[in-house]
């Protein structure tokens, strides 16, 4: 087949590298444009990244050459992938599915928008339908979420469909990585940790809603959040304690976890055969360690145990570059093409 | 008034080292002794310990000299403080005690014992009196809780007196120093976050049931308590959500944390006028910059504002090797000398 | 005595206030104005400075409600000190002399101008006398040197006076604060080290010569540099070997070192009554455990060893922010004083 | 071709799990046997490093289940690595090698014995001949050099040979899994950096002289190092100044490094084409971003400049576990095998 045109919007960031480096190999995409902010556009990407890549390996052969442009909606492009800043991700997102193109953004803008699927695949792959509602012909935006609702998501989605979730503690211990780049000064958190990152809890506590939900109606439970910000550079730890509305054993807490396996059958490029691996050792998962599973697609799991309040607590771990952020939306992507949405 | 006659057990270590640190220049006790395990015993103390010494400032002079002993209940002190470890401490405490010794110990061994104060002398000074039930005369051990539940409860006790506690989440980023030395191995740590202390999730969680129960009964109220170790020096984070039986407003939960002054009128040395300080500014607290406030002796809290869950969530933070281990020791052997038991 | 009225230029960056802070509780100067860049002018120095306070302890009450004023040479103060960037500094210094301020500056713009006194009092207090070409009447500029040059200089100085210099490698091991706030990203830095600190070399290559020269030739020896960034908070490492004109036995140098003490007798406040300690273990120093030493005004040295190309070799720590920065300049203003120069 | 049969002992360390990592994917080479220490024999290899498993991914699956035998000479096997401890390494290879097994050793031992080659392929092929002076028949030991001493080889080696060396200053910061595991205490290093490893000097200053000289005579030139530990993970630095007999141009200089490829043309499997990489980037080389370059046996070079003393100074980065030691070793076997040693 004839591999589809994308585009990278915010193609400089620490997000943007990412999914340049996902798209360079990717069996069904090519990357055709490269957009980024003026202070960007004009010069070769490599020119434009060298001095801030911070992707594994190398910059990409086949675009290090391509000349960066700006963010307008002239790329001869069907598809579009947008690791803009939210802010700036709005109205330009917005302008690319006017124009047609079909956009799938990592921006927190359009997230909560109601005709705006916020997808997880593997927890509401129905949603994706909602785009039609965009009535933008063939343009339209699809969302994924936050980086760390993304773990929340993954590991609550076969709980939640087994045994109902009706309440849900969630403390984060998130990487550098998910601030950008400069992002976190070494000064604030070398020997350190912060126990606040602006914005962050409030995401988590409604955005699972959204995609946990019907089509139309958020899901009917409660999240609380506490995040924090530590010194490890890739992988957000999230310890959850969750209440269910028909409490499983252990063992059924657990194979209902690693058995879940809602895509299977797609053929899904980035789609990993089980989206969650449970652990067996009992200081697992961390960030140094398991952020790479799957290739950074995987949530692993760890420390299953019943609670003294809810039911059962466990830690997950979600990289948040790749199953939070680029990884994600390539994701979407390839659900979008795998359901005809992109011809 | 003549200083009261002390021994250190374990003063070895980098809880003895803070004790060390404290007791030289403690207003009302004098260091008699210095006892360790057998590998240090008849070294000088700076030999011994000079080449892990890790308290603030050098070895103190006034006992940089002295022979080091082993933990034998033979030494001329009327009170003794135990950092020894957990298991080893034990015996040796009870041994201690059984001579005649009123033993303050930081270790795990005694602290669920029905006659053993588990004392924080903030939330429940009355508890010293179980200390007569061990019927040793002058003897007895009075315990200081694991160095997070010191936090917890802390912040808890101005609460649970004015609106009632009912139920407690609380999630734990603890730094290296609460692992001993040499402790966590740096390759497991740096760039990374571990999920997991051993025991330490159990003793939160039913520490602070008996230091909030009356002497005879625990408190009954059920915490939750997800516990991680993080590349910071000094200082346990504690990100706490709580049911209260009365929810007060905002200023009303955020008046009874700052006006907690419990011990006001006492005149113990280690105590702060206020044990606990609410930091205004929304980043805080944080254990690079929070950790030495009251000299090590204060909680900070940050963050207050209502839960979605529970009534409202904090962040609380403790200083794990003072308010935590070696301050809390040597501030129970205060309200025990107040209150008559060291003459 | 009535105190010496001052002044400091840029007090909101990380080096400002570290001059704000040592200078609040100075016996001989009292701070009448804080200045800075017009995003801070107009604010009260807490507000500006809050969310950024860098120093240890809190912001000094004295100053909290400072109201913060652009960098005018309006001020009623005698004496100034400026810890404004390099770049910005030049004109502005320049400016405030002209008026007839004395200005005792850290930045780089001056260092190396022939009439500008580059300035450690232990080393070339002659040097001082250089003002007076500058034939500005009651006003002049004082430049203290480089951070890891205060450092090496302090070491070099008693083997030059005593034993002839005549070559030096030096390697630098910076901590992060040498970058300013907020500087080094972590991203770049956590789990990593970085060789190369723009314009760095070349500084400690020059700027020594001029320091131990007489008052109109650089010294005649050689210096080569490598300096590297490490996640260190405070304290920069230099690692040393030295050629010299005489070859000491070992316990000549080590003597030569520990008992350099020029300053002695003049009284000054900042200055510590050795500047260099040789500290008797052999994994000394390390910046965590001796940046603070002589409040950061004393260079811990270690490691004392021949060489097997040059004489000798050891590794020097120096506090960045006090010795390389703030408390330098406070002992050049310290010294300007005493020999009149403030009258 | 039949693999050939070889042993791993000390395979539970950091560096033998390297070794098992490498080996269990290698084309010529296939492991029996796995030996360690009294604690480890008898239980299945991924029982014994489970809880310690240091190496990139999971335990090789082809020998997770081989059971641990201890280091005895009983293997059938034809080559044996050792990455075995100095001190206990010495009579164990020896027993090895008089029982004619051809011992790859990493440990220091017989690095500096006369008879046993201290083999880095590109720099001292030939060396390999001494081997036969050992007159153990099919037996024999070689040792690949100290960690930072490979990087230095590999960087002077190409200078040597093209300008001749005359003296070399070279300070190295080092990581963290240099120490192996659990190594370096957290305490000691997280925010710190630390100027002292035992031995590492002494093996630097005199381990190159062996290599670079003939297989009779050491090297005549001389080489003052500085060692210091930093909190990298993998991957050390090393920042050098050399005086060359010849003085190149820099052109000259870098091309002589990165065309440096004298192992072309034996297909050794482990053996880059290049060697060194030059990098043109102002900050690298880095150990987080260049230590994988070639599989960790690329030696990546940066920042060549003049230098003020000597003629020219650079940095060069070597992975420690790789080039430094397990892959080293293995790059050993495989010229010993290329040159007929293992038949």
């Amino acid at each position: 087949m004839d591999k589809i045109r994308v585009a990278i919007l915010g193609a400089t960031g620490i997000v943007g590298q990412r999914l340049a480096a996902l798209l360079a190999v990717h069996p069904w995409f090519t990357v055709v444009a490269l957009c980024a902010s003026a202070e960007s556009a004009g010069l070769r990407y490599d020119e434009a990244v060298r001095a801030r890549w911070r992707a594994p390996g190398e910059i990409p052969p086949s675009l290090a050459k391509t000349v960066v442009r700006p963010c307008l909606p002239d790329v001869e492009a069907r598809l579009v992938f947008s690791a803009l800043e939210s802010g700036a991700a709005g109205p330009i997102e917005a302008a690319f599915a006017q124009e047609g193109y079909f956009v799938c953004s990592n921006a927190g803008d359009h997230r909560m928008s109601p005709n705006v699927p916020l997808l997880v695949p593997e927890a509401n792959a129905d949603h994706l339908a909602l785009v039609q509602r965009q009535a933008l012909g063939s343009g339209g935006i699809v969302a994924n979420p936050n980086c760390s609702t993304a773990g929340l998501v993954l590991a609550l989605a076969p709980l939640h469909r087994s045994f109902g979730v009706r309440q849900v503690f969630v403390a984060t211990l998130q990487a550098l990585s998910g601030a950008g780049y400069p992002g976190v000064p070494s000064l604030d958190i070398v020997g350190n940790a912060i126990p606040h990152i602006p914005g962050e809890e409030d995401k988590i506590e409604t955005e699972p809603l959204k995609i946990m939900g019907d089509q139309t109606h958020l899901a009917d439970f409660r999240i609380s959040a506490q995040c924090h910000r530590v010194a490890a550079a890739e992988g957000h730890l999230l310890s959850i304690a969750v209440e269910l509305a028909q409490r499983p054993t252990l063992e059924g807490l657990v194979s209902a976890l690693s058995s879940f396996a809602p895509l299977r059958g797609l053929g899904l490029p980035t789609a990993p055969a089980f989206p969650l691996f449970v652990h067996p050792e009992p200081d697992r998962p961390q960030p140094l360690r398991d952020a790479g599973r799957g290739a950074g697609m995987t949530v692993t799991i760890g420390r299953v145990r019943p609670d003294r309040i809810f039911d059962y607590k466990f830690t997950a771990l979600v990289n948040n570059l790749v199953r939070g952020a680029a990884g994600a939306a390539v994701l979407n992507a390839e659900l979008a093409f795998r359901r005809g949405y992109l011809h």
